[in-house]
């Protein structure tokens, strides 16, 4: 049973980036969790990063790392390969040659694996739903975040309908419907 | 504490993929990890997709869902905004277009966040480290697995260095190294 | 013969896009076709989206849906293989990845058929063309609106001649032409 | 009410794609969809190509036409602005330039509105799914081929997991179900 | 002998695109070469398009038709199809799917041959060295303009390198010049 | 007045590309126009290649210039900016990186105007189409080229429908025809 | 033991980028390395191009060229075919086509190798670490410049967690680490 | 002056692309420069990475760092940073999402500056043109190898010259030559 609390390393290959980071930042506070914001370009330090990497593994709370690095992302192969927690790559993007920079974070060599992500919140999120396997205080934040998001399309959906129209869409369903419900 | 073996779910949007699921659960089984082909259209049969996670989220184990669609993937999206546990979307490759079928695996809306990984090896070790956060067994495996890559890479240096050159190529670095080490 | 008037559901994937949903409202309305716009994440809600298909489907008019769904967009091929009616999906385009998402719409598995149109006036046109078949109203006006275009077509060219050249550019054609009218 | 049987004019830009108008065909014909094949380039031919549309015009049946040009396609954008008729541009792909070609298909100019798909089959089935709205038999076919996909798919499932498990997948759900079924 | 002024009739799918053909017909103005602005959609006006060229082809002026249409470009092979002139096709560029456009002008069908150039300035100057083979009077305005842009690079050059070096970067060359001149 | 035989030098980068050039030469060929292959790459040797064309330019024939250049294509542009003579550029096509290549034919600089067509047949056409203004000869090969291709085009579709159906699919028109011919 | 001072001429294709090769040569000059900025058209005043080039060559002193020209690349593999020195291609980027104008930089035909970079400062960067072989004021320079990229990085990363957290991120590594430091 | 032999170290990210490597080091050789083949993955060892590049920061010959690694690369921009010789990349590309790998050797972060070239024979070519700085032997080498090159060209025109025409194509210029002769 983890009694630590999670703790998510957001690693930046450049202070350019730190808004992204922070938005991570923010997203994982609202599901409970913890996270440092740390800045190690693997290119220009790697040696750093990896003295980062092996503090942070003496560190016993469970932990997902999230990699935040624009450009060719060099940053979250290698936090990945050298850690048995989770990575997430969450690269900024940017629009020249049209986001290809994409590729730098999916076309990982064999053997290692960070998960990508584009959204930040996703990034958040997806770390959430990592530690609510064991962690029923995330889990019922990740529920109650999920929960709102379906709320919010309900409402939505109700006041467009009420607006605009006197009577409701939906009729009851005749007694011989033929409903194209084949896998119900 | 997890007392309970974890489970991957490997969902497929058909059967036509069926290879792409097996190598996925021949890798997780590497880990020692036990998994489960189903397959189920979210185009064709979304209310039975629907009652498959409902089925397995009363399932008590702790869960990583793998999902494999290619072509346009609304599977990976879908199973994630149902369950709070993790989801790794990892779309079979498609010539046509290009690739550009992951685009439809990355572009989700918000509030809806699976992991992608194009490598279907990778996605078994990616749900490897998710289960090794609480999971000593799987840990190892993961960190074992790391170790024989890394061997492996070493044991490859070697032999070509030394089929090829008589002495070692890495001498004992002089007294007086100009070695441009700024960052240790 | 129908005797009902035609209905187009618009279902959008979230309310964000409204402005792209009311756009296609308002051209129907200009073919006399009556449409309702609803909420309905497929990632989401995907049983109250089946909900609303399944009422719509009681619902006796003759009916053609035209789905609105940005980024992955699940929503097309969920709806049209749930319904007999044909499926439009109007995806609104993102300059992210240079409109990459377009592919979400275009890349169907087997026996899954939205049709896929990038104008929301066109999604319009087209399905006012569909209910043209067996509907001599929406037909007339399917034709007023083509031959308007037509009109504006010969009024601008016109106009541009007029203004510029006093001599009408298309002289009677001499006796012995020599036209290349090879396949008149 | 319509007392015709459908009819699909197949225009095909050349004689080179033949193979793919026959795939349409006999997909029409599956669903009792009466079809014609005719070669006609809108490049080389316009005023033959405008003079099979006058003449298909004057034939009462109720039509789709579906069109079928590969490269770039100026075929279906005219043929849809000359006829009423719900248009389904249906372009055989190329991989020469990663099949680029599909926007010649889908980047109409405003008023022209040929509905794309890339499926052959799909095209059929989409025409198919036109015709439904007033041709109960069309539609009894086109309910009967979801339904045959939707079998296919359970039974794909089915084998997987009888064969794989000795225990059903899908036990009773407890009584106290965690299920997170937000939106039902 | 040629004894008759060129003309270039500039057919442009829309008005929209306006003043993309005066930038055309201006530069052609300044070889001394007469234009006329047509505006005739391929897609919604074939017959009326047809008609243009039919009289276009009984004026025996030597003529080069230059065809502007953005979107998916029907009119630059069908125009190059119907006349034994050559056709120059300038299309508008969009950044709507990065340019693709481009393509509907590039992937003619087997026979069909319409030129493509990018800039309409290029598109007056390419039409211009075309009636230059037979007309000296344009031959000698291109053989200037080409000779204008030459003096504009000489003197770019030559003013960047006064203003910023006291002394000549070209020295003579000494006696026993190693310059790898392979090719003179 | 033109007596002289128009010529058409193939200018090639390299020799690996000779195929290429040897189908524009046959095609010249089938219009009754000269041509002469030459090797000489703008990259390696460009003063060989000013020589060529400086002894081309001295020529009094006629030229198109037709320049195949793979890859990078340097030749169309340098060509095109020495000489008064049109030229057209038709670079091989590489998969490799999806033909991207067509774009160093496409981006010329200002004031440099080679025309663009991928096919090497059709870039015969266009040049014999540009001889054709002023040689009645060529212009006669391209009006019977050009009419055997909408011939071949007729027959196609008469041995199609033909062989399929017993009765004719063109009926007479009848009386009071609806057809929806606006731009006749 | 080269005496001489280094020297890197700027090729640029028009005088339109000047900015671009400013950049280029104020980056020269903080690594104390002497530049010129030539305007020289490769395609349209390419003999003037080569008398450049044999200047240059005549010039005892070590080079390496940059050469910066956007569009259609021809530039840069015109020089480096002509000389043995060191050839950086530093090509400006467009947004049109998404940046595609990059592979005329890179797609060289055999036996022509320019070396392609995008940043401007990058290539006055590179062009210092090949002069650094050599010239020990140089290595000095590019060494300080590395290091104080190496010391922005370390002191980001210690502002940004002096500020937001009162203790260090970093405790001592316990006795009994288990970090994943299979490599060192 | 440099009184010793130049050694370009080959970085590889695996063995898999060895065959890549050995293409480098057989061109280095027909230029006379050793070079040493390393198996180094940044992403799974990069602190052997880091030792490999001390020990041959030690080693006081004049070097050019290859580096060879397909998919992501991380490897060229963490070599770049730490060393101050010059780093060119020369990745194995991958038809997979069209060479888009290539942007990862591409868009590096400020201050890290590999140089990028796509053939293998071409990147042993350019590190010979940088070791010719300073190296007579392999300046002649590289003179040599340029020189057959243009030699091959003449000889393939040649060739094709001789064989298909009986007269030669390159007339003496006449005395009234009216050659576009612009910049000479």
């Amino acid at each position: 049973m983890t009694l630590l609390n999670p703790l998510v390393p957001i690693i930046m290959g450049s202070k350019s980036d730190l808004h992204y980071g922070q938005v991570i930042a923010n997203s994982l506070n609202q599901f409970g969790i913890s996270s440092e914001i740390r800045i190690a370009s693997a290119h220009k330090v790697p040696s750093i990063l990896l003295q980062i990497l092996t503090d942070y593994e003496t560190d016993p709370r469970p932990k997902v790392y999230i990699t935040v690095a624009g450009r060719s992302n060099a940053l979250s192969g290698i936090v990945d390969a050298q850690v048995t927690c989770p990575v997430i790559a969450c690269p900024p993007l940017s629009d020249t040659f049209n986001g290809a920079d994409i590729y730098s974070s999916l076309r990982m060599p064999g053997g290692v694996a960070p998960l990508v992500i584009l959204d930040p919140e996703g990034a958040a999120l997806a770390a959430a739903k990592i530690f609510a396997l064991d962690n029923p205080e995330v889990n019922a934040a990740v529920r109650a975040f999920q929960k709102a998001g379906v709320d919010r399309l309900l409402q939505d959906d109700a006041e467009l309908n009420s607006k605009s129209k006197p009577s409701a869409p939906s009729q009851p369903p005749p007694q011989d419907s033929s409903v194209n419900n084949f896998d119900l």
